[in-house]
């Protein structure tokens, strides 16, 4: 059995190809796919080959932000039947090495993850009419929402486990910088979880629109007001609790720790090679950063957010296009002005 | 009544002179000082005239770190009696302000500290043949100690509270980087908290020795063997449950990263003004990098420790001279391959 | 100055009398009270005399969840000013002892509490027309919610105070045991925390009804399906991450156990003066047992809360009666198959 | 092949009997017993056949506390070789349920544990002259100490996780109810862990003073000064931070409450069907709770500090006799006031 699936070949070359479908094994389930979402990571691949030391050097599958229905189920399969629809958790920890063994599973020595070149052979991805995916990893979204909202499950378990790292959120004041797609998700687990104010930065409207819907309080245009974080919030130490970094520009970290109080937590959820922070202000003021990778159990808990529309996704969808413009797709993705969330359809 | 004191003009213009004695108030305590150590920020103030941004605009008694014997006590003190050896808490939080009201007293807003520049007038420190102290900042250190040991309690409070920040050491693999003397004692406290290997890594051999001499179970100096930490500790996403960067070099608290496991804590100890860190294995590893600030409760634990010699700082103070060759004292301090804590004498 | 006062002479003997007024002190605040809740306490002082060995022995002014409209503020007043409308924060810590410059004020050695008959003599409350405050006991609460509302702050930062004693909520399965008015106030301040799922568990249907109203997700009559928790939750070692204790009865307690989770955490918050529990399950499954009393920086976050009906306490209030009717009152609060928080109205 | 065991049948009916000795796995090791240690359950399954609701229904080989010397090993097996001396961890847990896949293996829902009737079929235990046992369960031990002291790496794991249960030890005043083997050896841990203060409370001269000889900075025989625990620490709401329980009896857990710091920690380390505990003290003072159970990581660390003798046990151990002996041995490890640890030889 083949299917069509998006192959990326080299930086700016996606083809529309067929690849053969495994076998479904006892424990696993087969998969019509929907909906799958653009991510930062996946633009990065399309358009620059690669995330920093990370390159595309063979032909991957791409994606990893995938929700669909299920087709076929392997005869050990208890959690979910043919007509399910689900999100697909694109993390495939192995399950024996240490870290999984401490319940650290995204740190696992062997990840497998959709869509990754982290590692050769690279890991192939979601973008496909068709998928076998291992049981573990079909979350059930109900009947209610649509697949591309379902497909959102990824990103606001980066946000979930965001806010795992920081601790309880209840009556905390809250700063995030970044409104992207993954900052305003975020937004949404914060509101979620009981913060009681949330700030949110960012340089344009759209994302702080979105920041706005998904929950956030006060919202800055650091293009148009460049002081009003400084000024609004640096008095008597500090203002802010936690800060969530989402853009990973280290200008952005910089301000965080002026604004944020003696012993608050600075969650750095965005990447980058690297960014020069002022030590005698960490010190000086106990700052504890955290960094945020990916999610582990959050996924389920994001899934059941979404399907209960507890976080309300369908703010960040900006657009959706057939699997076969998915060239299109990666160019419109980069217009942060008027772009959140990038979708294709499948199937 | 005056007393002779280490008076700080400028740059490298230390002076003896002739300063007054306060009343002793119901609840204060007159102490004379036996034994003074000089800190780094000392040495900067010295030599520097000031400390990045914290610069020495006026005369100021120098001296945090004291020790001596309690000669009179108000009516009202219960603590101490006269006769009674005493380490001096140099730190004299407000009480009122609402990091003191949660118990965050490092963090006051009107701190008073022993010798520091950093408010206008400065506050005058303890580096004088008798002083008057606030009865709570007497910490009783008992007779068999030397006070020359008693005055060490000031940095090994600094090496508890960084201990603290790290939350339970029990069973933990510790890195410190940095064997000065603040690393050195630090170092004692970690052993003392039941760390069960603590790797020092240094540039000199006389940290070193001294760090061997407070617990270290392995020593490198890097100086010599550039790449061993890394050939050593970085397998498997890294070896190290806890890292003490107490260099506040950017170099250095670098090289934590590869070597620190997944979810790891950094604890800042040293101070600069900024450090260009990988904010990509901060993320990537969740790397929980956190400041330490001088201490609170931990100077009553500092003194208990020294009192009963559990931390045993006697391998740590290298030189000791009367408080007229104060000048002479900051020259040989500066000397990392010879010396590690050089103390003043008075009275 | 004298004003109209519930004051509790003995046991069912509540009398409406004029006391005198203090001179309002430059920090402090005079407030027209508009209204007032009766808490389990107060039930207690008044049917009982007393609760358990803490004994009313001399007259009181009743009443510790009380709201109203500032008339006057001294001159060093700077948070409220007149006309704005505060809920009344009863705790008045020292400032001054261990525990309060450790954060720890709900321990405080000196607190006085409006409406306690815990020291001698006796605190007085806040039934009566006008009141003289600190002014940090005035929280505003804004023009939206009414008085009634207002007047929930206490019982619901009480809740706020056990949801702190648990950690974290975000995505946890939490059970409610007693669903009277803490237990549905607390419901409510869980479910803002982000809990996943909320059972509550009570033997009547009016708190049920209530805890439907403020966020539980499933309901359940124990005297109707005494066996449904431990029939529905037990499986695999337990499924509740976190239990909250409403109800103070020992056998209450003793279901927690085969229902939570291997290391889940139980809050007590409902009081008794024993109970019986099983050290083997205590200990087989390294349970979590926490007390929480009372509130401390809570009773902010609370009137945040309510002010913007981020948690809305209307479904809670089911009766009010001028103060005159106070006896009346304590009749009907007994009936807890009607009644949940019954409120006094003054002014 | 087979080997000598000690099997109970019966209650006070233990047998010297040939057993099977299973084929070397490939990643298991072949070891030849030195050392096993009488533990509390031990003595419970042979004067009571069983504790509690666990009862031994068929026969049993006995102990769980054994070290010995590697005979062979597998064709896989890295971590030892023939010669090594190793402590044998009793605990296998399976390695895939949701408690091994979150770093909680002692609440495995497969566990096999050496010698536990918990299970049907009974777990078979190491008393015996050799035994197949996993690799990972195999503790190197070093050739310094005696297989006697490499023999109460198990119980000392226990101490090691009742600490970490804990939290950071650090500095603070710890009292342990109960100085039998358990309590002795966790007061080691307790030491180690940099505690300040331990005061250790027995009915026993015997236990007390193996708690001194293990780190009890103050000892009190209750049966001779029964009030002088609520007399010296009752003060000011209570003196200890942390209180570990290790006799399971319910008066001395009540005895903890006046005398524990509000917010401090109880661990409960003994096991008993049920205690009555006061609820407002535990609301009021909200104390912490907490069981304690086994140890997973702990049992590495536990080896670890008996190879360096970091924790000396020697004081503990009171008695060592021939396996044939083991009748007896049952006999006089009941006698509390001359006996600590009883040991076997074997081999």
């Amino acid at each position: 059995m083949e299917t069509r699936a998006c192959v990326l070949h080299a930086q700016e070359d996606v083809r529309i190809e067929s690849v053969a479908v495994d076998e479904v094994g006892p424990r696993q389930v087969l998969v019509r796919i929907g909906a799958g979402g653009l991510c930062g990571s996946d633009i990065h691949y399309y358009w620059e080959g690669g995330i920093g030391t990370i390159r595309v050097t063979e032909p991957i599958v791409m994606g990893h932000e995938v929700a669909g229905t299920v087709e076929a189920v392997g005869k050990d399969v208890t959690r979910v039947k043919p007509g399910d629809r689900v999100a697909l958790n694109p993390s495939r920890p192995c399950g024996k090495c240490k870290f999984c063994l401490s319940g650290e599973q995204q740190h696992c020595l062997e990840m497998q993850f959709f869509g990754s070149a982290m590692r050769k052979p690279h890991t192939h991805g979601g973008f496909r009419d068709v998928l076998v995916a291992e049981e573990f990893q079909c979350e059930p979204v109900g009947d209610t929402v649509s697949l591309g909202e379902a497909a959102c499950t990824e990103p606001l378990a980066v946000g979930v486990h965001a806010v795992n790292q920081a601790g309880s959120l209840m009556g905390k004041r809250v700063l995030v910088t970044g409104a992207g797609p993954i900052g305003a998700l975020l937004i949404g687990a914060v509101s979620h979880a009981g913060a009681l104010e949330i700030v949110a930065v960012d340089l344009s409207e759209a994302p702080l629109k979105a920041a706005k819907a998904m929950g956030a309080t006060t919202v800055i245009n650091a293009s148009q007001e460049p002081d009003r974080l400084m000024a609004d919030y640096s008095a008597d130490k500090g203002y802010f609790d936690v800060v969530f970094e989402c853009t990973g520009v280290g200008a952005v970290l910089r301000q965080a720790f002026p604004v944020i109080r003696p012993r608050g937590t600075i969650v750095q959820v965005g990447v980058s090679g690297g960014a020069d922070i002022p030590v005698n202000a960490l010190v000086g003021k106990e700052v504890r950063l955290v960094g945020s990778h990916r999610f582990h159990h959050e996924y389920a808990v994001a899934a059941r957010l979404i399907r209960e529309r507890l976080v309300d996704v369908r703010p960040l969808i900006s657009a959706t296009m057939p699997m076969e413009r998915i060239a299109e797709a990666f160019t419109i993705a980069r217009d942060r002005t008027s772009q959140m969330k990038v979708q294709l359809s499948f199937g």
